[in-house]
């Protein structure tokens, strides 16, 4: 089924998921304060969707899709259709705060009202709106047009079948939800990389090993897994009894490893500025445009690995 | 130059790494106290081979690296004319310290002497051999014949000029090391892999989510994007000053996700058991093999990918 789908905030999130929607077929209003980020959007629309297309990644004509996506004059007359209005404004929250507050003024009853934060509490900002049962946190990755994944979060007012109607909207667009049970600071995904980042400061700040060394040990060694496998599936796949078996052996090291790693450690501005310059001498700042580029291409060409993968994935069910 | 390399071992990390001296024109001598399980390793490798050769990352027909393999009689006979030992028998200390001193008095004072162990210091068992300088830990990731990454970590008394000629012979094999400046438990890639599941545990064991949640933000999340660049990388390019710029914006989120992550939560046996039955409805233990292949196949998918990235790299050089 078409909906109407509002995208408030025409940054780089904001534009991201108007290609979501648009690819799936909805017609999607998007609005910004700002006339000419509007305006930028569409041209940074039509270059993501010509990147989609030379990956096989889009089934129809770039100008097709952009044709669903129009720039409006107001919020108001963004939302006041819409059925799903995605929220992506600066992350603030005062701004969060006085937007969901006119989107829900302006919106019908039935719409849901989904913000992409990606570090603040939805409670904090979508509880005292009106209607706050059809409110939720649609967390993206950066950018949702390339990385499927979205962490759905409720506040502590919000309808469940407001989540749950979301998670199958999402399934429609191809987009992979995840949903959190209850809110916690960073969600599921920050949490993860940044606990994981903080154990490689230490690391790094304590001279066993130099920035590029962390980068490869992920890009050479566990992404490598990870792609296709998440890491309680590694552990799983690596005991011919499964994870409890992978546990029993190698429970005494995951401990040990949890106990000493260092998430606490006080890294500082030298630290900062010792690994910049260690990445900036591989990825000078004055090309990180081009480097974006080559990253986004990389993850096309990653996700085109996955798909195919998908497909050949042994039976879920049927014991052999 | 063609050397003649031991692997001591015949398990599934010995046999692997068989795989990746042998195709890379060495000739390997490969030892297991246990006869039947180094027949055993040649059906094995052949399987191996034949993958990789259906991967096209194999430039010659599986039978010719498999004549560069042979199976040794005893200790002796395969270290003695090898200039790179690779130990891979079960981690267990006693074992390993015999192993090492048996090594050390058969093979030749030039002779590099590589351990995978992946969780014992080197310290604790190769530096009271018979010439410690030339004795050094290269843990891989399980497989080391798809996944590239290898670990190279001296002991207290390794001499620097053989960590450094161990780099650069793995750089020849194909192989992608990073080299530790002084030891640590678990290494890199066990210490940020199990950070990073500590905090999952605890995500999980306190209700914010389901395992499979877990292993979806991995593969539909982050390793589309670390598969090409890792952790720190990815933060250079998530702003346009670089990764300086990004901390001075996210540093504090990044502080707190470190301080809150609960790397020491306390998992019990009820939840090892929880996420094993989440894991086994996806992947029942007795379909496991079936599993592995495909995750293997995966593997080699993930790494077809990669190479054809790193051609298309923006120059290290050239400011524009």
């Amino acid at each position: 089924m078409t909906t109407r789908v509002a995208c408030i905030g025409a940054g780089t999130v904001g534009r991201a998921w108007a290609v979501v929607f648009a690819r799936a077929g909805h017609s999607v209003a998007l609005y910004d304060t700002d006339p000419e980020q509007g305006t930028r959007a569409l041209a940074v629309l039509e270059t993501t969707l010509q990147q989609l297309q030379a990956a096989g990644q889009l089934h129809e004509a770039p100008s097709s899709v952009l044709d669903r996506v129009q720039i409006a004059d107001s919020l108001a007359a963004a939302v006041s259709q819409a059925t799903h209005i995605q929220e992506s404004v600066r992350e603030d929250l005062a701004l969060k705060r006085s937007v969901a507050a006119e989107i829900a003024a302006q919106a019908t009853p039935e719409a849901v009202i989904a913000s992409s934060t990606s570090a603040l509490p939805g409670s904090d900002f979508l509880t005292d709106i009106a209607g706050p049962g059809r409110a939720l946190v649609a967390h993206p990755v950066n950018p949702p047009s390339l990385i499927p994944l979205v962490e759905l979060c409720g506040t502590t007012l919000t309808d469940p079948e407001t989540v749950e109607a979301t998670r199958r909207f999402m399934d429609t667009l191809g987009m992979k939800p995840v949903v959190l049970k209850r809110e916690i600071d960073g969600f599921l995904l920050n949490r993860l990389q940044y606990t994981l980042v903080a154990e490689a400061l230490h690391l790094v700040g304590e001279g066993y090993c130099a920035a590029e060394d962390i980068d490869r040990v992920m890009t050479e060694g566990l992404a490598l897994r990870w792609l296709s496998i998440g890491p309680f599936a590694t552990a799983h796949l690596n005991a011919s009894d499964g994870f409890a078996g992978f546990v029993a052996q190698l429970g005494p090291m995951m401990r040990r490893m949890g106990l000493s790693a260092r998430t606490d450690y006080e890294w500082d501005d030298a630290l900062v500025a010792q690994i910049h310059e260690d990445l900036a001498e591989r990825m000078p700042v004055s090309r990180i445009a081009d480097w974006q580029r080559w990253r986004d291409g990389r993850i096309l060409a990653a996700r085109h690995t996955q798909i195919a993968g998908a497909a050949d994935q042994p039976e879920r069910s049927g014991d052999s």
